[in-house]
């Protein structure tokens, strides 16, 4: 393994993301890409189909090392799980100390910082990055989230700034954080996505059943909100897909898909390492459960035969859809909030020097969450990194105190019309949790108190306290 | 270790759990108990202390061990964690096929099942059991959840019968499945727990803002629901807290405490555990959450800070709080929906044959969420264990559909009001979901085909479908 190949770069599994991701770096000039796959007609069709790309096949794992330049560096995408244990095997048996061993794929972090432990000893790096944008973004421009230590980025960092998408100038990428930074940023991401793609959908909901309007007039909303603050990605996708007409039925396409939505776990990841962090994200978590009830065909329909009458659908004056934009614009910020401070807590739990300025950064292009709006959250943190949450930045904080009545005429509305709003109501409830002068957990801490001794403080001296409730109810310093 | 010694059970660790464990076990005719300690200490005081209880004191694990019947059987009290592990290893150096060792600690369920799969080689039984009732339940006779084989509950049952609750002359006790099925109910006993607490202080805190009620008022209210089917033994201490006045301020007790909640990690098990079965349990997440956001308090500081106006409280009825008893009747029994489809999809899973109808007998007496409202869980598993929901037994659909108008009017008048209602509202909209037509997850579908080409169904016909976004948009079958 002492050889010297000509590529500057490697990509291990050629399925659809890994192709595309090869095709990308091997357009940016610079780069020369080196690609393997397990089964080499798969490597061979990509070859033939793209001679442009000047691909470097390799046939064996062996050839394909050889064919690296050094410190190599080599990406793999395929399957996360144990896939990439057998891939990270291969290539650390025939790397050297300073080669680099890049896993690209949709791991959970905590694998990632397991992995790099593991590898550690050999003096090769291994990082874990996360990349964002699916197919298309691979192809020609992805977010990337990229974690490991600071020396492999000075290889590494360069190669992926070449394919990243560009925004203002300046490639959506950015070194995170140290060993499973990436792809614990790229989990909040995703958390976060939920949640805006659940917010949407309570938006459209609201405005087709309390609006009383059809597919292509809610479709024309999304299109102006689309040239406003929540100008993004999923807001222009969401007006072309309401847009479309079933070419089978000539029925609105939205009113022909079963309505039950799938998911592919980082949702979860998401909300289990914000309960592991103590950090309340009731915006993503409701998007994640509300997925799940989707999918409950059997309660739903249960359900359904029992119900005889649904309550009326309110009376809403013309400027609903107003309402429920500054509801969704507000709903929105919660929850980018919230992911926010996701990453806060996983930055202090795992030692991560994480700059969320930058992180929404490299979030406006390339990624499914790109926003106008992040540029807001970037410029929140530049001017002060401190903030204890995004709702005290003077833009959002003005942003929600401006729809604020709105905001609740909407949930308002929602709930005696029985419309499911649960990403707008869970945001608004964390807002007035946190506007509350004071909250009813002082109940529950007597409570808790009461039951299991579990003792509260006061709020007039430093302490705490237990009070004697089976005997005399006086007060004890606990 | 071939001795026959007088005991037929063991108590290790005599913290205040384990003491009163003890004290319960050796009140009871047929019962001879022997006591250890790690520090020997501890056990010397609870024998002096406790003349009446006939303790057989072990000074050392041998000492104790010898004192014990076959088939041995110790009860292991102490912190869950590490120290567990070491307590077993002591019994189950000294122990013989057939014996039994018990962990009646807060046990996370997935603990229990590998230490179940670590001990059952030496042919010892490994039980983990829930116990619920926190200090005075140990001590007079809690809800008993044992986990573990049959055959271990031969011996266990009736010693665990001795010292349990007794509801309508019924131990509150019983074989819950093999394995962590004990530790898995509890965990969602306290799920649950956390969620029937939130929403107590929800209705607590609508009272006090937008009824305008002081807390001896509020009190009143509460007692008057402990007459009717609300009644149980939270709704009846948290009558008794609010009466309570402070004797260092002369205020109401309820208002000098603290307002930042605290918890022990069960509510966060659950959730997560959920979110890995796939089962929506917004009610129990929201209940987590609301006790995080209570403990932020640099973030509701900083809020609280910016917010310069609150919205105006809405004008209510004189029969607000017959509405507020509505919406958390029917809040609560959501919560319990989620938390039965939690031990549904948990039973399946883990291979447990959980009796859903005895598992609610059994919190009827004993434990923390105790409560009258359980007769009507018994009695609809009863009469159809397959339902796929509490929500459409009999009853309880009568019981939403009484309270429904007033469960809309409350979260209404709570988001108008600026009164966070998590609980409350993620109930209402969970029911709004299982209860709609249809649902905009077939929106977030076309959004996850647009841009992840993750394919939909439909609604006319079988299969996987993918439109061509990014080309003339034709369906193709995936």
């Amino acid at each position: 393994m002492k050889t010297n190949g000509a590529a500057n770069i490697g990509v291990v599994g050629l399925a659809v993301m890994g192709s595309n991701l090869a095709r990308n770096l091997a357009s940016r000039e610079g780069n020369s890409v080196a690609v393997y796959n397990r089964t080499y007609a798969r490597t061979e069709s990509l070859v033939t189909e793209h001679p442009e790309a000047g691909f470097i096949a390799g046939k064996s794992i062996d050839e394909f090392v050889a064919s690296l330049a050094k410190p190599r560096t080599a990406i793999i995408m395929v399957q996360a799980g144990a896939g990439t244990d057998a891939v990270i095997d291969q290539l650390a048996e025939r790397f050297e100390p300073g080669d680099i061993i890049v896993d690209g794929g949709n791991a959970n972090f905590q694998d990632t910082i397991a992995r790099e432990q593991r590898i550690a000893p050999t003096g090769i790096h291994f990082v874990g990055v996360g990349i964002s944008g699916g197919e298309e973004g691979a192809l020609k421009g992805p977010s990337i989230m990229p974690g490991g230590s600071e020396e492999s980025y000075r290889t590494l960092g360069p190669i992926l700034a070449s394919i990243a998408a560009v925004v203002a100038g300046e490639p959506c990428v950015t070194h995170v954080g140290t060993n499973g930074a990436g792809h614990f940023v790229k989990m909040i991401h995703n958390g976060i996505e939920y949640a805006d793609m659940q917010l949407i959908g309570e938006a459209y909901d609201l405005l087709r059943t309390v609006g009383g309007l059809p597919p292509h007039a809610v479709a024309d909303i999304f299109a102006r909100w689309n040239e406003g603050p929540l100008e993004s990605y999923l807001v222009e996708i969401t007006a072309d897909i309401l847009r479309h007409v079933d070419q089978a039925t000539g029925l609105p396409f939205v009113d022909v898909v079963l309505d039950q939505a799938g998911s592919k776990g980082t949702g979860v990841w998401t909300v289990q390492n914000a309960l592991d962090l103590g950090v309340p994200v009731g915006g993503i978590a409701e998007a994640v459960f509300a997925r799940a009830v989707s999918g409950k065909a059997e309660q739903r329909a249960a359900v359904r035969r029992l119900v005889t009458s649904r309550p009326e659908v309110q009376k809403v004056s013309p400027e609903f859809a107003e309402d429920v934009s500054a509801a969704l614009y507000a709903s929105k910020i919660v929850a980018y909030a919230q992911g926010f401070d996701a990453i806060t807590a996983g930055a202090e739990k795992y030692g991560w020097n994480i700059h969320k300025d930058q992180i929404a950064k490299i979030w406006r292009g390339g990624c499914i969450i790109r926003a106008r709006f992040l540029d807001r959250i970037t410029q929140a943190y530049t001017e002060n990194p401190d903030i204890t949450t995004l709702l005290e930045a003077p833009y959002f904080a003005q942003a929600v105190a401006d729809g604020e009545a709105a905001w609740r005429r909407v949930v308002a509305t929602a709930a005696l019309s029985g419309v499911p709003v649960p990403g707008f109501s869970s945001a608004l409830s964390y807002y007035d949790s946190l506007a509350a002068e004071r909250l009813p957990a002082a109940l529950v801490q007597g409570q808790r108190d009461f039951f299991g001794a579990h003792t509260y403080r006061r709020t007039d001296r430093d302490g705490a306290f237990h009070t004697l409730w089976g005997g005399d109810r006086s007060e004890v310093t606990a």
